[in-house]
């Protein structure tokens, strides 16, 4: 069976002979963007599900991309080791196939995408809370400091993931701080870019933080964890698409999650503003003191029993996660992904604005992350002389 | 043709079916020590060849581990990636078999073992100058920042060295930092010992050395670059055995060369310390103005062009590899592989003495290598505070 991308009716009856489904009436139909996957709802019975299959090529404003289907199976694979260890916060998945490059995995519709419900004036109250416990339980198991490194080794080496690791050095690390193609600026915002692409300061962090993102095999990252990326409910999360995982620096997903709830301000900063960094303070402790409370159970030797190691550790995690969340900033404002939370603010003016915040709140945290020994200094950070320079 | 582990005859054999020799009459012995490999000495004619062969065990102290054969692979592979970009510096390579896990290789007799020859008072005034070079080049050709991140997973993902890497763990940041078996501990030396292991920072300290060796995918290492992997005559420099091969930080191969500049000096202290300390600074010296070179004419881009990282890379390089001098001091005066450098010192007070200040220097080095901006800062770091406590 080789791969073909499949049509509705391929999709019922592929569920069908899995035995996912009976003979009951079905409804069907393809719900995905189209730009990286095809995703299609099938409902029979009770039985709610989705089937994902990835697309040979990336479709991006346009243009396509080829694109290894090697990320289902990279998708997949972190989803069961997600679940091993994290199993509140990932969908259940039915059915796995490498060569068809599809899974089959529970039907989410009961919760919405964070991004659209924040946009909409929905309240997660426990998302911050959730997203901290499974980083630190996805992070610190699959680490070395859990595995021991011959274990890591072992599975570290099923996640080469290039494609995909490409795509996020170039639109992340390298296309926003140069004038690059895949941009778009909006008019009114030449000046601030101008600054950014005339920083050599800024640049050279970034791409210090580009060496660490393709060199440090911390841990099994989702990869692209964004709020678009998470389900959720007042109760419930669920953490969805880790076809971006591979093995990475600890901070990369604890930076981009900052990111995105920095985003969630902009809507409506003035109001929004304190709600969000309380979001960041929650999902910051919760990471850190679960992260701890593991290391102190679990951590191999001789890790566990060396005084102070794992507060460096997360102080190293911070600051880098606080250098990701920089990037994560500049490029969804400037670069090829544009997030609705600025896009969708009508005033020209205003969005303006909180463009331009958005930037030099990046650049802030790229620069001076090294400032920030605990996570109180964060605080501070978008009110500093930075920003209003 | 399954592996099996050769006799004399089966070496000549083969070299004569793979046409390297003809008929010819022919000497042949087996001068390996037997612990990890087979090697082949085989003269014929004008042909001066070794054959290596991987034993599928480690015998150390008596004891056999099991070792897999994949390292002739790894070995193979890791000699032709350095030759590509380091060729003066590396032996030729004549033919490799991975299934019978034998290289065949130039026999290097002309040349000398740089640990035997500096305690027998050779003098190899190039040395320093040529493994500058040498790792220069093949950790810059083989990282990210001359390869890009996506050719350079492909060739990461080559060199999975589990086993290797797992031995050089133990041995080097576990073992020698508490009670292990492993140890050798020679009398005398017990107060010294015990103040390692009652220190709680430096044990942090090589902690995360330790997690930074087996976390930064940098650069494709030798592995094991101490002065008995380096044949070496006046003129030329010859690096062998790289059969500990694997994408590791950059600082790992420099730290080992250093701690064992260090040792060289120990048989006769007050004459050679001046001049390991000369050599050690040529050798960075050579190191980082050739890297610094080559960044600057081949790095890709964004890399290249971001101001000063070049430069934060090299103290960064510098820092860690202090680290890891350090703790190959320490292991290799109470761990398990002992170096003649020190053994073979016969009067005991003397030996002891050495001995203690091998400990002190390493641990100087891991607790203080941040001190350490730029390398002048090294020249004073033997006769500090900490040693003399």
């Amino acid at each position: 069976m080789g791969y073909q991308a499949f049509t509705v009716q391929d999709a019922i009856e592929r569920v069908r002979t899995l035995g996912l489904i009976g003979n009951e009436p079905v409804t069907a139909e393809e719900i995905g963007d189209g730009n990286l996957n095809l995703v299609f709802r099938i409902h029979a019975g009770d039985q709610h599900l989705i089937l994902k299959q990835a697309l040979p090529y990336a479709k991006v404003v346009g243009e396509s991309w080829p694109l290894s289907l090697e990320r289902a199976w990279i998708e997949q694979s972190a989803l069961k080791e997600f679940a091993k260890v994290a199993i509140p916060f990932v969908p259940r998945v039915y059915h796995a196939s490498k060569e068809e490059a599809f899974t089959v995995m529970e039907d989410l519709s009961h919760l919405t995408i964070v991004r659209a419900g924040l946009l909409a004036g929905e309240k997660y109250p426990l998302l911050a809370e959730h997203i901290g416990s499974y980083l630190a339980r996805t992070l610190f198991y699959t680490s070395d400091f859990a595995l021991g490194p011959v274990a890591k080794k072992q599975i570290a080496r099923q996640y080469y993931n290039p494609d995909l690791c490409d795509i996020t050095e170039k639109l992340i690390f390298t296309d926003p701080f140069y004038d690059a193609e895949t941009n778009t600026i909006e008019a009114g915002l030449e000046a601030e870019v101008d600054r950014i692409w005339n920083d050599a300061e800024l640049k050279r962090e970034v791409a210090k933080l580009e060496a660490l993102f393709i060199t440090k095999g911390d841990a099994l990252l989702h990869g692209d964890l964004h709020t678009g990326s998470i389900f959720a409910s007042a109760e419930e999360t669920k953490v969805i698409d880790p076809e971006f995982a591979f093995y990475g620096p600890f901070g990369f997903d604890v930076g981009q999650f900052i990111a995105h709830l920095f985003f969630a301000a902009y809507p409506d900063y003035d109001r929004l503003r304190e709600e969000r960094i309380k979001d960041i303070d929650t999902f910051w402790l919760t990471f850190a003191s679960t992260f701890k409370a593991l290391w102190e159970r679990e951590a191999v030797e001789p890790f566990r029993s060396a005084d102070g190691l794992v507060e460096d550790v997360l102080s190293t995690i911070l600051q880098d996660a606080l250098g990701f969340a920089g990037c994560e900033l500049i490029r969804r404002t400037i670069g090829l992904a544009p997030v609705a939370d600025l896009e969708q603010i009508t005033d020209p003016t205003v969005r303006l604005e909180r463009k331009r915040h958005a930037l030099r709140l990046g650049t802030a945290l790229i620069k001076r992350r090294t400032e920030c020994k605990t996570f109180t200094d964060l605080r501070n950070f978008d009110v500093t002389e930075e920003l209003s320079r």
